[in-house]
């Protein structure tokens, strides 16, 4: 195992009983890329090669140029609680060039939402997010059924194959609302954005459905929403784990057919009616 | 077709003779967010319940947290050269409390790269980018083959289904670099930060293979790099298509065992050598 990737434990629902075991999940974990000492960016990756990915960035940013751009790459990782770092400094020309850039672009605030951190801003996260219901149950059925309901509504990814989908949908089996795009998370913000437009939130009784994997963003925009179920299509990443554990929100991923992953609060999810 | 997908001419290479025919892609394009009048954040998305969008997208950056938050909701929707934009406009407290929020916060410079804008972006991208070797040329069966070569370079995602991996692959078939990550976009930045980092830019005689969809932003990052051909697995989005063939890039799309879709700048894809 690389740090690539991650033991969890997890419980496939399928043909037979929930069944219990280990596997590997994806590492996602925040990089601060600074320049010259100053916090340019963070980005969420999965640890390695570091220094290849915050000059590439840098590259792509047209920050740097060229080889002689670039006086010294130091990196820092580590599994401390301001995430690893990498610090590109800058040769003296290269340095002008972005300190007058600086100065012509307008600012815009970024969010620090997703995390300098891991497990502080998850914490923290935590307390500033709606409380998640705690005796909400479904059935392992309605479960496996939330694929179909949010493949129903995809249109435009039946004409294109090029879109990401969300959709809330409630323990009945039907979807309140539905959105796709070509970012996941977009999808989502459209849903909760629409709710909250109407005054709905929280959505203490609704499963967010995604097409794609599930990113830390995604349960983090959920666990502010309120929303007591993820189920993702595809993967988890290790930091969605993380955070919905943390949150309290039930992480369901790989659904697929009558088969699907719990990786988190497994307890919500039953055999029968309760 | 919703202002969702778009109409696009597409060749596709399979069993019998290439085929150009009438095809949908989905429409990538960037939606600026203002809040009282300020720009805060660009965000490329597909058009449609763009209010949604910017109310569920503050939301999770904490900006608002109930609807008594929002004074109004402002939306230019429009095909013109600066994109689409949203204002919300913020009620008094909602608005103190950013303004408070703004000054403690450091600011960071945000990318403009990926643009408030679609053509002006686009073309001056075009300018900046390092120049794409015009007569270069590969035969159809080699391109056929980049996905197994991309696909053979990916150790983790056999792990944890939960990866993106993109690879530098030469015409000969052989992977130069091939990186993993939880975001696309990085999987690509740790390549040509790795090419960046031993002098071997421009990346003229490369294909950049990525497992997933080809967005504006993978297509920018070939520009810059100088790769005169990029091949994904899955769907290219509208403006990745227009950024393609902006920039003199071979847009494959759609690279599935003996068949793929070629979007822009065809003339490259021959059927034996030359």
């Amino acid at each position: 195992m690389s740090s690539a990737s991650r033991d969890v434990r997890v419980i496939t629902w399928g043909d037979a009983s929930p069944d219990e075991h280990g596997d590997l999940v994806a590492v996602e974990a925040p990089l601060e890329v600074r320049v010259n000492g100053e916090p340019f960016a963070v980005i969420m990756r999965t640890p390695g090669n570091d220094p290849h990915l915050a000059l590439g960035f840098l590259f792509s940013e047209g920050v740097i140029t060229t080889r002689a751009d670039v006086a010294a790459v130091d990196s820092w990782p580590g599994d401390d609680v301001l995430g690893n770092r990498v610090n590109v400094v800058l040769d003296g020309p290269a340095s002008a060039a972005l300190e007058k850039r600086t100065r012509e672009r307008r600012h815009v605030t970024m969010s620090s939402a997703c995390g300098l951190c891991g497990r502080v801003s998850i914490e923290s996260l935590a307390r500033d997010a709606a409380p998640v219901p705690v005796a909400w149950r479904m059935r392992a059925a309605s479960v496996a059924g939330v694929p179909a309901l949010l493949r129903a509504a995809q249109p435009v990814f039946d004409g294109t194959g090029g879109l990401h989908a969300a959709a809330l949908c409630s323990r009945d089996g039907t979807v309140a609302t539905a959105a796709e795009d070509v970012g996941r998370h977009n999808a989502v913000d459209k849903l909760v954005g629409s709710m909250f437009e109407t005054g709905r939130l929280p959505l203490g009784d609704f499963v967010l459905a995604v097409s794609g994997r599930a990113s830390f963003e995604i349960v983090q925009k959920a666990c502010l929403a309120g929303i007591p179920m993820l189920v993702a299509v595809s993967a988890p990443s290790s930091l969605a784990i993380e955070c919905a554990e943390v949150c309290g929100i039930t992480l369901v991923g790989f659904a697929r057919g009558e088969r699907f992953n719990v990786y988190t609060h497994a307890q919500r999810i039953v055999d029968r009616d309760r």
